[in-house]
C-alpha cells in the first residue's frame, strides 16, 4: 500500500500538469515491479482523438516499451475509475491490477460522461441512445470460421 | 438499408483481409455522408497494441482527416459488435449509429473474450476477476475542482 499511494498521487499529479499543457483532468501510469514504465494524461482535444484518454496512452506506451500487447506483469495507476473504453483495454491488455483515486460519480459531477457509458453498457443495443443496426445475414459469420481454420493463427 | 448492407459487406470483406495479412478477424470503416473515409482491421499482434481493435483504430484515422475529436456525423460499420472498449470510444467520439454483423456471442464462440468483458463491466469493482484498489482519500478530487476552475477549459 506504500508504493499504491506514492504511484496513485504521482498520476493524480500528472493530471494536474495535464490541464495547464491544455489536456482533461485525467492522469495515468504503469508500472512493472514496482518501476513506473509509463506516464500519460489526457489529450482528446490537443491530440484531435477520442480514445486519447490517459489510461489508453499508458497503455499503448507500455506495450510499445515492453514490445507486447500483453500487460500481465503490470499494475496501472489511475486518477480517477476507467470509463468503460479505458476498462476494456486494461482487460485486452491483461493487466491484472487497478488503482484509482476519484470515481465515475465524481467524474460525472465534473461534467464528464463516464456514468452515462457505464449506464448504456448494460442496455441491449436496440435501448441505447445510439442506433445500432444488426445485420446477422450479411456473412459475418464466415470470417471467424475462416479465423478458426487459419493455420497461422496467434490467438490474443 | 441498401447503402448499410453495402457498407457492412465491406466490412466483413476487410475482416478477412486482414486475416490474411496476420491480423484479427475484424473490421471496421467509417462514413460521412454515405462516403468511407476510414477503414482499418485488427492489428492487435501485428502492432504489439492490445488497443488496436479495428473500430479504434478507424475511429482514430477518421478523426485525424476530419481533424477533430467529434465524429457526430458520422456511421461506423463494423464486423461484429463493438467490444466494451470499442463502444466506449463511440460514445466518446459521438458517432450516433452503429451497424455490425456478428455479436458477442459469435466472438465468444470463436475464442474472444467479448462478451465475458460485457459481464465483468456490470459487476462492482470489487467484484471483478482484476484486482481494483479505490484509494479515495489520496487528492483525486482537487483535479476536478482544478478543472471546473480553469479558465481555458475545453469540454469534450
Amino acid at each position: 500500500m506504500g508504493n499504491d499511494r506514492s504511484f496513485i498521487k504521482r498520476a493524480i499529479e500528472i493530471a494536474g500538469n495535464g490541464i495547464n499543457e491544455g489536456g482533461g483532468p485525467f492522469g495515468a501510469l504503469i508500472t512493472i515491479d514496482d518501476k513506473i514504465i509509463a506516464e500519460a494524461s489526457n489529450s482528446v482535444v490537443l491530440s484531435r482523438d477520442p480514445t486519447a484518454h490517459a489510461e489508453i496512452i499508458a497503455i499503448r506506451n507500455a506495450s510499445k516499451i515492453l514490445r507486447t500487447h500483453d500487460l500481465s506483469d503490470c499494475v496501472i495507476y489511475t486518477s480517477c475509475e476507467p470509463c468503460p473504453m479505458c476498462l476494456g483495454a486494461i482487460y485486452w491488455s491483461g493487466i491484472k491490477k487497478v488503482v484509482y483515486a476519484s470515481d465515475r460519480f465524481d467524474a460525472a459531477a465534473a461534467g464528464f460522461s463516464d456514468k452515462l457509458i457505464y449506464d448504456e453498457m448494460v442496455r441491449n443495443p436496440d435501448e441505447r441512445k445510439i442506433t445500432f443496426l444488426h445485420i446477422p445475414d450479411a456473412g459475418g459469420k464466415k470470417v471467424f470460421k475462416q479465423w478458426i481454420d487459419y493455420e497461422n493463427r496467434i490467438s490474443y
